[in-house]
């Protein structure tokens, strides 16, 4: 299949939703690099709100590592300055409308994670304990949030580069926890759920195929998924079952601070450092314990290659032009010096 | 409402999905601008294969308007050079694999829709006539696909810029036939038929907030909907209840020939001449009778001026700046020269 240059349409059962693969609408899969390269605009300035020396320009902190540290502090975890959520968490009080209409006040948390206190380093740069500390910050957020019983949901994700949304160019990942489920995250766990009513096994967990596979370390498991919507787009996943990301330890952590690294490097050398976002997909935190069979997390690591138009915004189908067999090879076969 | 600054959570009944708006985040309204200017690289090239004389550099014409015209042609449907799907239907056998994973060929239409013969014209350019020239070449174009049994729905749409998705400057709009019904599609007609069991009506005949509209006209009303995904978002509704818009007349098209032009005139004075994607929102082919009354067709017209990243990749739920009441009284008040 992988050598096939003919249309495809595929679905998996974690998504359950149409993907179209048309190779012969793309450059070789071993040519493909970014238009924008995500570090031509990183360095411009030297020094930000995010640097050391700089918190009191920040919103309040939540926490750092170490605990007591001052200038010396390896990750930060703070407001967001500029929230899409009210902190403000008076009970919801479901407004409804004419015409099915709903409106809920805007409240939840949104965060920032400081990944480093050095302005010129990036995620892919950080060593692998260091990329583990900043993962063991998002459970410790994680944690506390789960202490609100108003939150269902929380998001981690990362957008590095402009294009890819990054509104500061100081390495960070941010944290929005919501009061809702989202869409996405709803659609996931019916797909998965439907999976394994079907087949009694977790969509995830199936994933097998070595022509999908990039890297294999102790806890996890790196592919290109078998319908991916997006051209080079990875999920790491964990062999072990579990439904949420923080409960991850920091054996796994650490483990997933070198396999994200290797992973980054590797997307960085083959297509020429693009921006990108990473996607945390967990489940909701209010989670039945029913629904721990079918619930598996892992992480999505999204180059930004493509554009996308008014076919993908009114469809929800998108128009991936690698084939994922062939964007594993590469990724596989790309060597990282150590 | 309009007034209130607090982040908001709403969802509608046609997309059951939740929106966030922050208009913290956002400067005022009336201040939105397109950080590119999509005429900036419209014009660089005064010659393509799109323009009138060059009909030999692209793929196969499947009609134009005035049939029997030469050079003076007023709109040509052609085959994309680059179709995303096959033009081969034979049938589809479904292969799958393990985990629940499905396999298609990539059969399908793909084509396009060059709006002028002349390369500097834009959609908005056009007078409304002609506009409605366009609109009956897409009409005439989905009843020719309706009539291969393999196609389940047709998406017909328009990215204006090169980042909406534009390959070419030169006006057009694309036309895909697909052999599935695709995501977002399904998702709304699911959801507007739970609206409709629930309340016996149709969601969006029920669209009905002054402060949502923009625009009357004797066959559309053109609204800024309650949960807009996108600041500035537009929707074009019939107000005449009908599933699909291929049952569109020549009246109902002149009409809506004066509103697309006046709607595009409008957000391109406001917004600076923003890139934009347009699409059709019209139900699946082959709908069963018992499914037209709660399907309603619409146009969507989406103004490129936030970036996707991380959060909407992961959740499916947007963050608008901009609540829809606002655009909708920004868009309202925009005076159109005759």
């Amino acid at each position: 299949m992988a050598t096939s240059r003919s249309p495809e349409i595929r679905k998996d059962a974690v998504h359950n939703r149409w993907v179209i693969f048309s190779p012969a609408r793309a450059r070789r899969p071993s040519d493909f690099k970014s238009k924008t390269d995500a570090s031509s605009t990183a360095n411009t300035h030297t020094e930000c709100p995010f640097c050391a020396g700089h918190e009191h320009e920040c919103a309040p902190e939540i926490f750092r590592f170490p605990p007591e540290s001052t200038l010396d502090w390896k990750v930060r975890v703070i407001q967001n300055l500029y929230p899409a959520l009210s902190r403000d968490l008076e009970p919801l009080n479901a407004e409804r409308g004419g015409g099915g209409q709903v409106t809920l006040r805007g409240s939840g948390f949104h965060d920032v994670v400081i990944e480093s206190p050095a302005h010129p380093v990036h995620l892919a740069d950080l060593s692998p304990p260091q990329i583990a500390d900043v993962l063991l910050a998002y459970k410790k957020r994680i944690d506390q949030l789960r202490g609100f019983d108003s939150i269902k949901f929380v998001q981690v994700f990362k957008n590095h580069g402009a294009t890819a949304g990054a509104s500061m160019s100081h390495s960070h990942s941010q944290i929005l926890a919501l009061p809702v489920i989202p869409p996405t995250a709803s659609a996931r766990i019916q797909s998965m759920k439907e999976h394994f009513e079907q087949s009694g096994e977790c969509a995830i967990c199936q994933v097998k195929q070595e022509d999908l596979s990039i890297h294999e370390s102790s806890h996890f498991r790196s592919i290109v998924p078998f319908a991916a919507t997006f051209p080079f787009e990875i999920w790491i996943i964990p062999h072990h079952h579990s439904a949420h990301f923080h409960n991850i330890d920091p054996d796994m952590a650490s483990d997933l601070g070198g396999v994200l690294k290797l992973m980054l490097e590797k997307m960085s050398l083959q297509l020429k450092n693009p921006p990108y976002n990473m996607v945390m997909h967990s489940a909701p935190l209010r989670t039945e314990s029913t629904e721990l069979p079918f619930s598996h997390w892992f992480i999505q690591i999204v180059p930004q290659l493509t554009v996308v138009g008014g076919f993908e915004l009114g469809t929800g189908c998108y128009i991936n032009p690698v084939l994922p067999e062939d964007a594993a090879k590469v990724l596989r076969e790309v060597s990282i010096q150590d």
